[in-house]
């Protein structure tokens, strides 16, 4: 389980699901369908340049992990302390526009309609994280969502990448200091990303449980999302 | 110089330095001896754990971008997002012990003379960052500075990890915008940092002179280091 020579492609551990057939053997989607990810799951699905993806919040209270890798050149990917770079801040909210690591814009972040509060500073929860947590066992968690996701569609991760936790609210003090607190987006929320190059999406409904990024007394819930052309939906 | 597949070991250009042989053909340093790393140039040392790093901040302007992989796994490194998490803030500070993207403690801040303002937020300068700041042809550049210094010794970087920018000063608003401003570190003003395992640590003496971040009116400057046994400097 923590082998000396780290390969980021190969799971922490399998869990009790699998991801494999969720979307299709490519992660090719069909456009306009209502596609679930079922609580503590992952997805990956390709997607277009132009395409949007409308992403689900259907009980209000769950973090979407989201990572970006360009299709076919997967060392390339949406990372966060390049958002940051660009963006002149530490916060995301509706027009910006998400890049690489190579500086190249890949998601243009089109439509919010929850009250705007996201996380692009906290690395995903891993299988570490929840050893450190206390967690007995294996705990299902977003950076083998993203690796298990990729693979079912036949790509072996390089790097699990820092994610932009969508309704992830991460309140920073001046000091610098912050606090894990529940999200505060509603039932039924959603977010619109376009994609600017050829991509692959990957989302993980957050199975975090031992802290209250997402809800407090309520359980990880499912997300759902959809992938349209520019303008049709 | 951009091909479509990104292989992240590959330096977007080479300058005109050379750092191939800046310690050794192998990284090994001589303990105690005092190390010169030329503005705007990087330098890969390995490090044993328990082993300590000076960094010397000769000018005092000079932001180092700091990496830290693990010795034969240099999947895993030193990783911002997965320190802030550790933290629970997102500045750094002496006595902070600083993870790995596996949360495996690598490093531990043991000294800083300076009055402590660093930054663990930001991406570090690279080709595609100078040409969107408008600079005409190569620029040197911190990323291409990771990838050759470790190329020297005979590594093929697999990531350019979000760096630790020593000295550098981005204080962050409550709204969270931050601004580039000059580094606060005087002359002569160093830190220490131990390793906790066998290490690669990778510094590059930023070669930003687009923003204030390595000072105004100054050019970027030269840093120096050494590596002694613990206890005995």
């Amino acid at each position: 389980m923590d082998p000396a020579i780290y390969d980021p492609s190969v799971p922490d551990g399998l869990g009790d699901h699998d991801t494999q057939d969720l979307i299709s053997k490519t992660g090719d989607p069909e456009l306009g369908r209502r596609y679930l990810i079922p609580a503590r799951q992952g997805c990956a699905v390709r997607i277009k340049a132009g395409q949007i993806l409308t992403l689900y919040n259907p009980k209000g209270n769950q973090v979407c992990d989201f990572f970006a890798l360009i299709d076919g050149s997967e060392s390339e990917f949406l990372s966060m302390e390049h958002c940051r770079t660009a963006l002149g801040r530490i916060y995301v909210r509706e027009c910006d526009v998400l890049v690489t690591n190579r500086r190249r814009p890949l998601v243009e972040f089109v439509e919010d309609s929850s009250p705007g509060v996201h996380d692009i500073l906290i690395a995903c929860c891993d299988h570490h994280r929840y050893q450190q947590l206390g967690a007995q066992g294996y705990h299902d968690n977003c950076a083998d969502n993203f690796r298990r996701s990729l693979l079912a569609i036949g790509i072996k991760a390089k790097h699990v990448p820092s994610p932009f936790n969508v309704w992830m609210n991460i309140p920073v003090s001046l000091e610098g200091d912050y606090s894990w607190e529940a999200p505060v987006s509603k039932p039924g929320d959603f977010i619109r990303l376009r994609a600017l190059e050829d991509a692959i999406f990957v989302m993980s409904a957050c199975p975090q449980d031992m802290t209250p990024v997402n809800g407090i007394g309520v359980e990880p819930a499912e997300l759902e999302f959809e992938i349209n052309l520019e303008g049709t939906d």
